[in-house]
């Protein structure tokens, strides 16, 4: 016989004669002259009762059946007698898969985060942490078909790299030497005799990479692992993180800001319609705000806001910031944080930031002083995407490169996209793990990756 | 107004009077009162024929337009004239986006895929490599549909470990210390000032995390890049690959084999209804066996083979091998090749291998001698999915351990998911590349990855 699961038991439309069902033990509670078994096999957040009479030849079984145990149930689904759930199990058989010890740490009663924390291996037994995982996958199934449906096409850009991208952060090198006897050469590390023959690292972006996609296959995009080394323990840095970045042809900023706002609000509307049940608990436990916030999500237009007039806000507000606002200052989270959730209470996005604080991709505008980049801020995070529309000409790119002391050499095949029919074209980067911390209240990025890599920690 | 997809303008049913098409030129042909271009964008294989007439204003930037140059037209979509397609655009206007300089290498005629490896940044512009990539999007979108239609979770292990999970193989080593001054405490490497305290790699499995899920969540499955640190220059190696790696609760070695199997047809029977026009490029171009092999696949339920079977098939074939088979040997990949494409000439499971050669997490069977392991052997690749049932006994994975030099200490957490409601699962793993090799044809494993990466080869 074929085991259902829970997730399908659940949802039955009349009473099923023969079911097997397989799982593990949330609680069980003796009465006289039976038994209640609650369930879960981590397809759905809820268990399924099981009742298990005294009279059935494997009641001595069922006496074994601690929290954490597995155990397969035959029996009959019929409506429940008690309130709380639609259909139980009347138990023929039970039979016990696996015990669990009594160290068992997931006993009935709430855990802390940072307990949990330190069984990473275990929490996704907990009710808490198979929602929050289970979003997890339901989001990125989102992205990728939100990203088909516009006729995208998903690009595996490389994690190991020789180039350094942003030059952004602190890069972990990557390399097959024997660290005892490193080969040095003039005073210098000698890479020529290294996996790769020099110096590399782990991808910040795969942006450059998907630019040059996008300006041949149109409209691309990427998901997958990026790293930064920053030695910084808050609750918003992990050394390793999962990006969405499309690339557009043939695209410019307004556009992009279109599609970074329905990204978004697809998202949110298709978590809303298809993991009720998951959002549930986070509303009620986690964050009360946080349908609400879904819903202001969805409800209208995001704003739009040049940086210079986010600036003047900012420098009016009745409001003592750590760092001053100024023209030419980068935006801080505070800042960000004042402009979506206090002064707009929505999300909003700032774009045409000052040349001096941003990459040397980016498109400058006509005015000389601005670049053609934009950020989108939601409340309850910050910024959640940073995108712009990239620099096509290529006198422009050169001369900025040269500016900012990059090497033309190195960035030979990036230049070359610019002088064979370079188009006009815009992309983002949206941390996925900043959406899933939108999207459940979750507060320390740590909670919302299966096993966190931060520094110091890596035990998984 | 807006742009239009060329993919969109060859499937129109009827004229439509004003189209905005932007794209690549791929050729231009003048004649005698009104110049040809053929127009690419990327969205699918096919380009759109532009006809401008010499009396439009713009004719001159026509006339500018050399193959790579980008362009804009806008114009009435009509049915063609001239044989090899249905619509044609009449230009009202074009534009020049973007010049070509003179020496675009991608001129009209063949190019090798040695020299394309050279200029990665372009060659997805070539017919066969824009295929090749919309061929990767698909199948990879592929995989996430036929997971998510048996309720599987996706997660996202992690990439930088701190374990090595089958010993398999070189991995390279991850690390934010500055390699000029190594620091090391009695003549070992101290890796207590580094990033993660500890010495760390990157992943070559995502199996260890998945089982920890799968024991969870029920069906998980990971999809993320994995990596070797292996020095082998062949058509088959790359230092970084995408696996597919599913892990199942309550699941057992043969209906381990049922899912590959399923995933397997279900990649082809997917590819061959939507994505048959790159198909056939790869059918006519490259492997004239492809359309044959891929109707093998779905054709029939794969062969179930055990190991000690197989061996007796390769020591009565009639060939020489340069590798002798004999029961003990891991089978190489001529031995899988003649069992799949010589002696059978359709898919095989072989399952049932000898303990000594697999790792320790496999299920040793009731004869003591064999673990629960299969490989699935496919004609033109030999393995593309190799997988077993687990060991969820807490005593024998233990002995195993032992016998083998692993650590406990080490493993905590893995033992643990055998101490608290330990179940039968199973999983394998899935090389992506290889499926791709599989649906295209091409030989080669650094012609279907993006920018591939190869000992001694990092340039993009």
């Amino acid at each position: 016989m074929k085991r259902t699961k829970i997730i399908h038991l659940l949802d039955a439309d009349h009473a099923i004669d023969e079911v097997l069902v397989k799982g593990w033990v949330r609680t069980r509670r003796d009465a006289k002259g039976f038994s209640f078994v609650e369930l879960n096999d981590g397809s759905c957040l809820k268990n399924i009762q099981v009742v298990a009479d005294a009279s059935i030849a494997d009641y001595a079984n069922v006496k074994q059946l601690s929290t954490g145990a597995a155990a397969a149930v035959t029996g009959r689904l019929v409506p429940s007698q008690g309130g709380g759930q639609k259909w139980e199990i009347q138990a023929r058989e039970v039979t016990v898969i696996g015990l669990a010890d009594e160290d068992y740490p997931l006993q009935k009663k709430r855990h802390s985060d940072e307990f949990l924390r330190t069984i990473a291996h275990l929490r996704p037994r907990t009710n808490k942490y198979g929602a929050a995982f289970r979003i997890r996958s339901q989001l990125a199934y989102a992205v990728h078909s939100f990203f088909r449906k516009r006729g995208f096409i998903y690009l595996h850009s490389p994690i190991i790299t020789g180039s350094d991208c942003e030059g952004a952060g602190e890069m972990f090198r990557v390399t097959a030497l024997d660290l005892t006897t490193i080969p040095k050469k003039d005073g210098k590390i000698d890479f020529s005799g290294d996996f790769f023959g020099k110096e590399v690292s782990l991808t910040v972006s795969g942006q450059l990479s998907a630019e040059m996609f996008a300006l041949a296959l149109g409209d691309v995009y990427t998901f997958g692992p990026t790293f930064r080394a920053e030695n910084s323990n808050t609750s918003r840095h992990v050394a390793e993180f999962w990006m969405v970045e499309p690339e557009m042809a043939f695209c410019d900023l307004a556009e992009n800001m279109d599609l970074g706002q329905a990204l978004i609000q697809y998202l949110a509307g298709y978590l809303r319609d298809r993991s009720a049940e998951d959002i549930e608990l986070f509303a009620r436990f986690v964050d009360k705000d946080l349908k609400a916030r879904i819903d202001g999500i969805l409800a209208a237009d995001f704003i739009r806001l040049p940086y210079g007039e986010a600036v003047e806000i900012l420098t009016a507000a009745k409001r003592k910031f750590d760092h001053a606002p100024a023209w030419g200052r980068d935006l801080q989270s505070e800042h960000e944080r004042y402009i979506t959730e206090e002064h707009f209470k929505r999300p909003v996005i700032i774009y045409d930031y000052p040349k001096e604080i941003k990459p040397f991709y980016m498109r400058v505008n006509d005015d000389g002083r601005t670049v053609a980049a934009m950020d989108i801020l939601v409340p309850g995070i910050g910024e959640i995407i940073g995108g712009s529309q990239r620099e096509e000409r290529l006198d422009v790119l050169t001369a900025r490169m040269d500016e900012m002391g990059l090497s033309r050499e190195d960035y030979w095949w990036y230049i070359d996209s610019r002088r064979y029919g370079s188009v006009p074209h815009s992309g983002f980067g949206m941390g996925f793990e900043r959406v899933m911390m939108l999207m459940t209240g979750i507060q320390n990025i740590r909670d919302v990756l299966p096993f966190p890599r931060t520094p110091g920690s890596i035990e998984f």
